[in-house]
Formats: C-alpha cells, structure tokens, sequence
C-alpha cells in the first residue's frame, strides 16, 4: 500500500498541471475502483469543466457510473454544460434532485436552455421546477423558439443602456448593478422601446473620459440577429464579420437578448461535424461514447440504400455478360475505372459542399465553378486515360482495349466532376442540406456511368 | 439611358441594404462594364470589408482586374486581410505603393503577418518598405515564428498592467494611452519581468470601484499559450476553455502578444477545411476562385495514387478469371461487394478523423473506440449479408451463391470498420495528419479484401 501511495505521487508529479493525459485518466480510474473519493477530488478538482466532461464521455459505460456515484455531489453546472448531449441525459439521471436543483441555478439561459433541448418531458419537468421563477420565465421563452434558431442561442442577460448616456454614467451604472452577465463586452444601446440602436465596446468606455456620450463612441460595425435566425447563419456572421457578441431581436426589432462569439464558435464546429458526418453517411448525432449497437443503427441505413443504388451497377454489368466472357480482362479492369470516378466524384463533391457551406458558392459563380468542374474533369480525364491506356494496351498487348479503357476513363471523370458539383447545387436549391446523401448519389453515377462507358465500348470495339 | 437608371435604383431598393447578393454582384459586373466608378462605389460602400474580399473571389479573373483597375484607390487594409490568399498576391500586385503603403499602416500586427506569409520575396519587400520601423520589427519577430505558430497568430498590440494597480489606476491609464489595441477583452497582470500572472475582464474592471485591487478580481480561467504551440492547438484551447483572449508567452515565460478568439475561430474553420479537403484527396490549397487547370492539378495527384491501388484490386480479380468465366455473375456482384466496403470504411474513418481533430478519440480510449467499430462492423455485416445473401441467393436461385455473398460481405464491413479506425491511429501515432490519404488507404483495402473473399470463396464453393 505505502508503495502504492509513492508511485502514485511520483505519476501525479508527472502529469501535467492541469491537462486530462492518459495518465491521469488511469489515476483517476484506479482511484474509482479504489473507492478512494478524496483521490478522485484531487485529481478531478484541477481540472477545466470542459475535461472532466470529456473524461466522462471518454471512459467506458460502468466507470462512468461508478465515478458518478463517487462523486456526484461535486458536479456543477458548468461540467452538466459542458457534457456531449449523448450522455448528457444519463448523467442528469444519476444524479439527486438536489444537485441537479444547485447545478442549473448557476446557470445563464443559453446554458440551461442548451441542456433542457436534449431531454425528454421528464427530464425537462425536473430542471424547469428546480430553477427560480423568473430564470423559468426565461428559459420556456427562449423554448418557444424552433431548435436551431437564434432566440435559443442567446443568453436573455444584457447590459443596455439609454442612448443619452454618458461613460460616467454607464460606468456608475455597472457598479451599482446587483447582477451582470458572466461575460459581456458591449454596452448596447436602446431607444425607449428597447430597439437597440448602437454599441460601445467596453475598451472604448473604459479608455474614454466620464464626460464623453456613448452614443459619440459607437462601433462601426453594429449589426442585429433576429431571434428566429438559424444558427448555421449566425455562425457565418460572426466568423465573416468578426463579432464578439451581437444583439438578438425579436420580430418588432426590440431587444430579446445577446449571442455571444464562444457560442457561435461551437455552432461553427457542430455544423462542421454535421457537414463531415453527412458526407459520410453517418448520422449527424454519433459520438465516441456510442456503443456498438448504436454505432451500427446509425450507419446501417445507408449501407442498406447504397446495397440497392450499387444494384444499378450489377444490374448495367449483367447486361455485358457476354462481353466479360468474352475478354474476362475487362471484369479485372472495372474496378479501376469504378474508383477512379469515385475518387473524382468526391473531390469534386467536396470542394462544393464546402464552398456551400462558406458562402464562397453562390449564384454568381456557380456557372463559372461548373465550367470549372468540367474542364478539370476533361482535363484530367485525358491525363488519366493516357496512363492508363498505354499501360492496359501495354499489359494486355491489345491498342483495342487501352483505346477503351481511355475513353472510359474520360466520359468517368466528366460524370464525375459534373455530377460533384451539380449534386449539392441542385440540393441545395431545393433547401437540402448539400451534404446530405450527395456521397451515395455520386459515386452510384460515376459507378454506373463508368461502368456503362466501358463495358459498351469493350462490347462495340472489342467483341 | 434614363430608362436604365431608374431600373437601377429600383435595384437598389430591392436589394438588402448592406448584404452582397446576387443582385448587387449583378449590378457592380454592370457598373465595371460601364467604367462608371462613382456606381461601383455607391454599390462598394455599404459592404463589409469581408463581403467585398468575397466579391472579389466570386467574379472571374477578368472582372476582377477590370474592378481593381478603376477601384483600386479604395482599397484599404482591411478588405486585403480579408482576401482568400490564392488571388491576394494577384490583387496587390495590381495596385498602386502608394495604395499598398496606406493599407499596411492600418493593420494590427497578426494581420500584417498572415498576409506577409503569403507572399513571394518580392512582394514581402514591398509591405516591409512600407511600414513604420516599429512595425517592421514587431511583423519581422513575429515572421521569425515557424508557420502555422501561435507566434504568428497573435497581435503585439497588448493592455498591461503592474500586479499592485487599482481598478482606477488601470482606468486612468487606458484614458491616457495614446493608442490602445483595436480590440481587447482583458488587462493583463505581470510580474516585473512581464510574466502574465493572470487577467481581469474589462467587464469585471468596469464593474468594480476604483480602489479594488486588479489582483482580487482576477479570472479563474487564465491560461497563457506559448508562441511555438501550434495553431491547430490554439484553436482547440479557444473551443474547448471558452476563451475570449489569450495572452502568448515565450521561452521565459514572458509576455509577447496577446490572440484573440475571432483568430481562433479562424483557423478552427481552416483546420477544418483541410481535414475535408485531405479526407476527399484535393490539395488544401484549393479555392473557389482557382480555374480548370489549377483545379485539374490539385486533383491529379491522387488520381494517379488510387490508379496504382485500384491496379492491386485488378491483380486479385486476375487471380480469378477461369472462377469469372464460369460463374459471369460474379462480375456482376463484385461491385455491389466493393462499394458497401467503401462506404462503411468511409463511416468509420470519417468518425475517427472528426474525434482526433476534437481530441474525443485518445489513448484512454482507443482500444474501446476500435472494439466498437469491430462490432459495429459484425452486426453491419451480419444485416447485409441476410438482405444480400437472400435476395442474391433468391435472384439468381442458387443457395451456394447468395451464401458466398454474404460471407464476403460479412469480411469486408468487418475490414472496413477495422481499416477506418487503424488508419488514422496509424498515422497520428507517427506524427501524420490522419486524414492525409486516408480515403485511399481505407477503400483499397476494402477493395482488395472484398474482391478477394468475395471471389476467393466463390471459386472454392460454387466452381
């Protein structure tokens, strides 16, 4: 035991100060078995909220619920927040009344508004009675707007000020003030129905003299949200315009609340994921802490699409069966024509769907990049075919049969480059997200189109 | 003429007042046409320095040097830090010392550097010319940071304070100082060898009264970054801890810049950029505004990579032929075995890429991450080997045949989940970007294996 104890110090020297390293999360989980509470605080307490939630999402089911159980009483609002919402209700649910009741109350509304999303009635009914009147008030009104929206991004907390004020006043203001904002960094502005008409910096109130007018100190670049914005756009506005924080307001332009850029950023990321994981084929909610079951109902489905639209494919090549008996070469060369157009496909598919995403793509160019594609896809579909044409007509001794594989390969990547790009534009235009199945729709065209092109030709020019 | 004017101003009206879109970039095109610069800057004006930089990238090379040609007197710093780097080195190269030198001298120092390291020697001449000595120096010490360094990232501009001040000292202070950063979110505290000891929110200095201690209102969550971290780390803090702002120390310890969470967010959608890009096989550098050729070169390279891996698929179908010959339908199959590999791989990498860029996936957890895509893989495979194996066993009406297809489909999701997950381990243990060639990687194998237990089992039961 004492032995123990020293090597464990020794490991503690070891980790750093205050990072979540694979060392520690073996302290942490030998101390969970160990039953050993304070050890566990120890480790733990250094830690930012944001990775001890990792750490929760990163270790298996049963030690997540033994850590729990040690140390329940020890989780605070901000680790709740920070938790993946694929676990967020397991956690919520292993937890007492009590503590759950001082986690939320810590709170600001985008938070608390941001947890009660993901859970069901239940949970909800819960978190809503343990909050106070007011904070209540708050949170079911950011509710009422649709998920994805603004109002529900935003925190209701706001520092407002009448546009008549001067810094001495605003700065006297905030003294007295009983309860500000975890974080704000503009003093917004507001006529007397609350329509925000301006803001100042704190740098700027703080480097002006007392006398001087807020509204003589305005940013330039003062813009409004209104509550019912979708996310993904919010995001882009304050990545295109730099924001810090932006007033949210609702239809009648008054003032409902702030949007805050760490929030933004998270949008940005999420939406990122979302893009990937559509692109993919997986669906948008996995996370690492998915166990195998559910990692495999998640991807299952378009595997089960992809089985009939590569049905398609069998079906164009059943249709060269004589063709293929006939020169069996042609059966080994098919999957190199098949992936080549894959590989095309997705490049194209991928520059476009992010360039959707980015607002880089628009109706000013899309006929530009479309030209583009095509004329990368000719270009090097030429490429390709010389290669792969001298090297089929070198191997298999047959100029025939190179001449074949070369056309192929050119009608592949013209399939390919188009389909990339008029795939997600053509989505898109009917409010689809872009990345949504663009992957199986693609390469079934290219499979099908290459697999069309080449077995035709072989059966025209080779039979 | 007069005709025309009016239709114009009722194109104005019906635009939205400050917002780049189809119809203003209509209008501007018109404008350049007509050489009438007074409408170009009537058009210009209202937009943000970003959305005027994306105007740039959206039109063709063409209108852009007709625009820069009878705009270029109003082009100042901030739209050309705002510019996409594949035309920026074109766009400054059209414009006027005199235009270039008055741009430079608006920009912070992180500005200046991120359009610095673009350049080609020459250019980079031109900008240094251009800036005041103390620029120069600060923009050539943060230059001597490697790339993609947080040295580089960071603005030198900087608010700081002695540890002992008082909230009306700092107040004092700022009102006095001649010039102030642009933006900042925090007076930061050193130590009188300027090693940051902590940081006060603005809101927490305007807030409190002029006798508190700056030590006593101190944020919890001070971290400082130290200049060779990498961007990508950088990123990650800002997302993970909720920073606004970050103070940036060198070998010492001591303080030399300060980033802000607006660059952080930045490259957060850079690094995504390019793991999307790299995962698809296209070139990071790749930009909307490239041409066919440009494009085409991006591409080719990996094109030609998956034409040597797609060649191994050909050698194991090779292997094969007398097995084709006999049973053609196998030809038929294969591809419908391919594909569903290529996707499931597809799946489990994209997981895999998306939780070591979120550092989700680490070594605490890495061995349950690829447990559980084994088992996803089995039971994926399981449920398309029945729809398979019995509708190609009903097709066909041969038991033996649908039995060969579902075992082969069974190997190949299961090769597939294994792939997606050990490829990029793979290559992040040994320092690689995960999602560099990973694709081609992953449907190789799929392919091979597929092909091979698909065709391997055939030949043994069915010939």
């Amino acid at each position: 035991m004492v032995n123990r104890g020293v090597l464990m110090a020794d490991d503690l020297n070891q980790m750093d100060e205050d990072e979540l390293d694979g060392l520690r999360v073996s302290a942490i989980l030998e101390a969970v078995e160990a039953h050993d509470t304070a050890r566990i605080t120890q480790l733990l307490e250094p830690l930012h909220a944001a990775d001890i939630a990792d750490l929760f999402e990163q270790i298996a089911p049963g030690e997540r619920a033994n850590l729990l159980r040690l140390w329940s009483g020890e989780i605070d609002g901000e680790i709740l927040s920070e938790i993946d919402e694929s676990i967020r209700e397991e956690v919520i649910g292993a937890l007492p009344d009590s503590v759950v009741a001082e986690a939320m109350r810590e709170l600001d509304t985008d938070d608390l508004v941001d947890i009660l999303e993901d859970l069901d009635a239940a949970g909800q009914g819960r978190i809503l009675d343990a909050l106070e009147m007011v904070d209540r008030v708050a949170v079911e009104q950011a509710m009422s707007y649709p998920e994805g929206a603004a109002g529900r991004l935003m925190q209701r907390e706001v520092v407002v000020a009448p546009e008549h004020w001067t810094v001495g006043e605003a700065i006297d203001f905030l003294r007295e003030a009983s309860t500000l904002p975890d974080q704000f960094y503009h003093v917004i502005l507001t006529d007397p129905r609350m329509i925000p008409t301006g803001y100042v910096t704190l740098g700027r109130v703080l480097s002006s003299r007392r006398e001087v007018r807020l509204r003589d100190i305005l940013e330039d670049s003062f813009r409004t949200i209104d509550a019912t914005e979708d996310e993904g756009g919010v995001a882009y506005m304050f990545n295109q315009y730099h924001l810090i924080s932006c007033p949210v307001v609702d239809k009648g332009g008054r003032l409902v609340g702030v949007i805050t850029i760490d929030d933004a950023m998270n949008v940005l990321d999420e939406e990122h994921e979302e893009d990937m994981l559509l692109l993919a084929g997986v669906g948008e909610e996995s996370s690492i802490s998915d166990g195998a079951l559910a990692t495999a109902r998640q991807r299952l489905p378009w595997l089960v699409v992809n089985l009939f639209t590569a049905s398609l494919s069998a079906f164009v090549i059943t249709q060269f069966e004589a063709t293929i008996v006939s020169v069996v070469a042609l059966a080994a060369l098919m999957p190199i024509v098949a992936s080549t157009g894959g590989i095309a496909g997705t490049q194209s598919l991928t520059v476009a769907v992010r360039a959707l995403a980015t607002r880089d793509l628009t109706s000013s160019n899309a006929r530009r990049v479309v030209r583009r594609e095509l004329g990368a896809g000719v270009l090097n579909g030429l490429g390709l075919a010389l290669i792969l044409g001298c090297a089929g007509g070198l191997i298999f001794w047959d100029l025939r049969l190179g001449l074949v594989l070369g056309i192929a390969m050119i009608v592949n990547q013209v399939v390919a480059a188009l389909g990339g790009i008029l795939v997600p534009l053509t989505l898109e235009r009917f409010g689809l997200d872009p990345a949504l199945a663009s992957g199986t729709f693609v390469t079934t065209l290219t499979d099908v189109m290459g697999f069309f092109a080449f077995l035709g030709l072989a059966s025209v020019m080779l039979v």
